[in-house]
């Protein structure tokens, strides 16, 4: 018998490909599916989650305020609950970290967040062009998916793709390249084929594209290229934000300013669609409803997100529990592929965005699905599906934490005891 | 003192600017500034509360739901909630009209929608070029912003749009021009230099382009303007659709079948954010996750237009409540611009999509200043924004409409009087 | 046996495959092949043979300076046979019609010249669109493509033409529509999608697109519509120019002054390869060497042309001469097609751009092949090939432009009465 | 008092800045001015009078040519020029090479002969993107500017250029960096932003760029990755070819076999307009006339290029005695820059294609005028100007040669006393 999914839903689906089950409900790191069957989740919404589902703080002040029939759609206007987002944004957020940003209400989605900000770089340059790196991952609306690097992704479109010039990120050939330097080269040499950039745009953590990292020192000599050429710096911090990399901003440890910030999944709290686009109050040169959309106030997505913002941004608690769940991550992860060849499994990331690199997408894919055999639901990122990606709640449980870990070693070591046997 | 929005949100701020008052509840018709005062909504979250704030039946339901835990957020993956959407889809709507499409499930806004299915028209054609019309509005991330005629979100892009190539919609130059013809002599004409299209895409009424509408006739000869040269119909019924026409979709009247159909706005019911692109089945040649995006499961909305559809269109009775509404509304605005000459003001549209087009923008303008201090939330459309659009609520009770309507009958009145005793 | 041409030359080939024979020599209106037969030539090079072939006074002007070993190629260096050209140019075309121009010495192709007035317009405007007309022709480079409305060139680019929007030319829907109001309507209409563009290009007689003709009112209607909004005009006189439409500039009649004029074909006046773009020179905002290329400094062409305008324009002698045999032209093809019905023939066109409008393509080739076995080099040009084009040299003689349009009436008349016995 | 030029040419001049004389006669290896001067030139027509000027053998096949009325101008007819012009092609440079090539003759500009290149590619393949280098100069209509990577040329466009992506050039980052392979990574990750290309185009040696050289194994290398990943190679061979890097085509020595190849400048032996594109037959599926232009068939340019491959290709003498001069240039390059540091001078390039490269732009800029002033026509090339560059005829004599360089060497040490005592 065919379901309603087989019947009328588009083949456009990927995750439920993964995980053919049929959810309904939720609760902190657990899945539930129709039969009541718990799922440990190191997926959370492919990092929408960061404190996990139906977090109870944020649950009762959503049920209040629908209770009270607050504001629901509220376009543009100025409501009540995006006020306190906006204090409690300023409060939390700005202000112990001296940042100066104007934030623009988007379409709540990351790609409409990116959108905005290649905008207002080529509005506020007047240039076109944009550089973007290998292995980005910024969406897949026309303009954000010129800057995403993945060509399942960028075949899609149907037309090709221009305004963005691709480079190499940080230590993409290895040792062998200093990708600053040859970046600054064609930036320099004025015919180099490289137009000039209205902005560099960059995610510090790759999630996407399999979890490669830059260093402090790498986007400290980014920022320094973009301030000499006058050349607008832009976080997407949509998937690396909102403490992932341990920090609030993924951007904090590098103490780098960039001029335009891109956040969205996890923003709310909740898993409500939220996006929004920082803006150094010099290049705010918006006009009256210029980028404007339906949703930019979704309210619900406010009430949860001043209810995240003050829950766990107010103080240095939540940050501190999280360095240590994430060196525990780290370790285990290291130890997991240790016996391994590098070639083979090896760990990789940064913050709550570690993984495992496998030799090949077949291999992680299996992983993966021995996993969720047992009962854990985590998925693989890169070029080629390679990295097996734990993008677990940032409000785990030192318990659960382990547990998913523990399933995940036992799909490690079952699966490559079947390769390596397979291949002997 | 500044506000906070002043302080630290962007300028890019539209309806804000409007209403400047800070909204807080919201039931209905009506929207409750922070002192309590009412304001009857004749805006609507620009056609995305047809069911009116906070309907009682979709709270209860979305309260019910978040109370269980349910899932809130589940990136594309099958969930209790979805199916239920996606069944009440099926037997509400797509069945009693003979219809068969499969749904896909964009990122949560009006422009994603768009972009998916002007993904899907180049990618099943090979053709890159998509016919868009004059006045036409579909969004403004990059895809969609191409085909959105309005130049003031057009030049804020940055970089050339292309792929879109505009041409006159019904009725652009009166009875001069039969517009068909035009682009049936450039598509057959193989020197016109328009290059055959993907799609043609279009709204049977422009919301954000001023009220105007197409009849019958013409969607039919669009129609079969694309069988004969197998181009995809593509019907964008953002604003038209979930009623606001007098029928669940726009289109159904004139008994076309457009390849695909984008629809958001008032699909979850409550204003939370949602959209969906309905594909016919053969034309759904999507492969797993190429248009993705986070917040493609944003389940709270499911739940509410699962609500909805159930509520309001298992039978015939909302549809019949609504004909009557809207011959009264026609009736009423013929009678308020009857008195004076047709290029000061007159009445325009179709369904609850209709309004009064008066002669500049500015005197719009100061109307619906005049509305709004007497408690009226009314905003304008069209190219110079001359046109006063009133998008009540489906659900208006004829005693709200009448109210309203009173308050604009005065506002015109009265800004009238002024202008042509300063005139004279 | 193969020839070499069938081995080695690319399958490109166009005007081979019509006349396929080899040529040899050519004197005047005469084409010669190698087997010494004569041809009389209405194609005269596409128009680029106005003094026919190898002109005596040009040709001993030829032989001399390459005899003195003059230079050849220059570059763009200053040479005394450039000096000689600009001096004859400025003496007898520009002064005596009281036009102000900057001469830019181009590629020595008019698709170049069409690619530096359209780099030209978009730099002082600093606008990105340019509009041109259904069925233009401009050039395939590029630049100049996206500016030919023809699909069969279009095509063969393998990405999407952009920057230029296409809108309806003179007539293009008959008396239905006034297509200046068109284009005014969607130039004044903020939302109409047509971005406001750097120039308006036009030929006066479309040539290639099949002698399509605009009056003097539609010209001047153009110009004040550009005047109007700060568009600048540029007319393509490549194919109508050097006195082909009558006068030596097509526009001339008229009294429009374009802000650019490109010129080719028949300007070195003995088929050598030439163009210009001429410049007001407010808008002469080139940097050195901005729009470069190998053979600007074709002086071979310079010392021809500086003869033929001497020879040609130093006095009106031969703008009355040619006028005589357009009216006799005209005469004669109106009573060609005068007995048939309008759909099936008709006369058309303007100056030495006239020609026979047949029903279809089909018709008009089998007119052409029947007239070159008969000794007349003939061609067809339209979106369908369906408008038989004569072309001759300006400097034809009565009889033989008697005798070459005696051919063609017997074609005329042999092919549809085979036509029309065929179809009774 | 102001010239002709002052007052009507163009502000887009260029070399005529630098040369501020007017040239009127020219044989061999000289240019003369008005008065007579006569100037030593190691420009040669940036390349394209790679016999000289005027040369005597070219010269009388041209005279006779025209004095017998032969076609002047042909379109794209079969002509007896054009018949002897493929003949030799065939069985001079062709078949001793091995070489199966079809000939497309396109527009006489180089530019248009690689904007048919690139639409080759782009058809045959069915892709759109094309890789250029760093530095490489291809021409500046719109297809072709933008595989051209200055930014002097590519700001003028007035539209952003899109269809082609830049990489780094061999030898680009120095030791540091082998570019293939960077190229090769982009191309094997499916993630990096490099869309897959039809085509890789390149300069065997840049002449433009500054006479940066490409080693056999790197051309190799190139070919290898193309053959691996279906992509065509392109080889621009319009300033390096016809001899000027010691071999007919400049790609001989590596033993590569590109798809297609684009020739100009130096290919009509006279500094006639003329181009044309070789084609592999395989990739021969242009339709009739899809490419077309005017100039494609200049008959003079015909005669003297079949002249110039007898006289000079169909035997070895003159490559034997290139050979000779490219190494006597060689060493007295080497000597020259010999006492400097490398980083203030030293020499660079490939065949006749070898020149100094100079600390900055203004210091070869110095030494090209001093070399000027004592007769020498001499121009710099790469991105800042500074590389002084020896683009001599190849048939000059080894006196004149000497006689060049003597002055060159003066020129360099005098300016570079100058600079180095005001230094210090």
């Amino acid at each position: 018998m065919t379901t309603i999914f087989d019947d009328i839903e588009s083949e456009v689906q990927s995750y439920a490909r993964a995980f053919p089950v049929i959810f309904e409900r939720a609760k902190g790191s657990y899945l539930y599916d129709t039969d009541g069957k718990a799922y440990l989740d190191f997926l959370a919404g492919a990092g929408t989650l960061n404190y996990g589902h139906n977090n109870d703080i944020l649950k009762a002040a959503l049920l209040e305020y629908i209770q009270n029939d607050g504001i629901t759609h509220g376009l543009d206007m100025h409501t009540k609950a995006k006020q306190e987002f906006l204090e409690n944004l300023n409060n939390y957020i700005f202000k112990p970290r001296s940042l100066e940003y104007v934030v623009q209400f988007t379409g709540p989605t990351g790609t409409n967040a990116v959108e905005a900000a290649m905008k207002i770089a080529r509005n506020v340059t007047g240039r076109h062009n944009i550089v973007a790196f290998t292995n980005g991952f910024h969406g897949v609306s026309l303009g954000s998916m010129a800057a995403t690097g993945n060509s399942h992704h960028r075949d899609a479109a149907g037309i090709p793709l221009s305004g963005v010039t691709h480079v190499p990120y940080a230590g993409y050939m290895g040792e062998e390249l200093d990708t600053i330097k040859l970046l600054e080269n064609m930036l320099e040499d004025s015919s180099s084929g490289l137009d000039t950039p209205a902005a560099i745009m960059l995610e510090t953590i790759q999630g996407e594209g399999g979890l490669n990292t830059a260093s402090n020192e790498w986007l400290q000599a980014v920022e320094k290229l973009c301030r000499k050429h006058d050349i607008l710096l832009i976080v997407d911090d949509i998937q690396a934000g909102c403490g992932r990399s341990g920090k609030f901003f993924s951007f904090e440890e590098s103490g780098i300013k960039p001029d335009l910030v891109t956040m969205s999944k996890s923003l709310s709290g909740y898993g409500l669609p939220f996006a929004v686009t920082l803006i150094k109050p010099e290049y705010d040169t918006w006009k009256p409803g210029e980028h404007n959309g339906t949703f930019r106030g979704n309210n619900h997505a406010f009430v949860t997100a001043a209810a995240a913002l003050k829950a766990f941004w107010s103080d240095d608690k939540f940050e501190k529990e999280l360095k240590a769940k994430i060196d525990h991550l780290s370790m285990r992860l290291r130890k997991i592929a240790g016996g391994y060849e590098k070639n083979l499994i090896k760990s990789k990331g940064r913050g709550f965005m570690q993984g495992l690199e496998c030799r090949d997408g077949e291999l992680a894919g299996k992983i993966c699905r021995y996993a969720f055999d047992k009962g854990l639901v985590i998925e693989t990122s890169g070029a080629d599906s390679q990295v097996v990606k734990c993008l677990c709640p940032l409000s785990i449980s030192l318990d659960e934490l382990n547990k998913g870990l523990d399933i995940l070693e036992e799909a490690v070591h079952k699966t490559l005891a079947k390769e390596l046997s397979a291949a002997s």
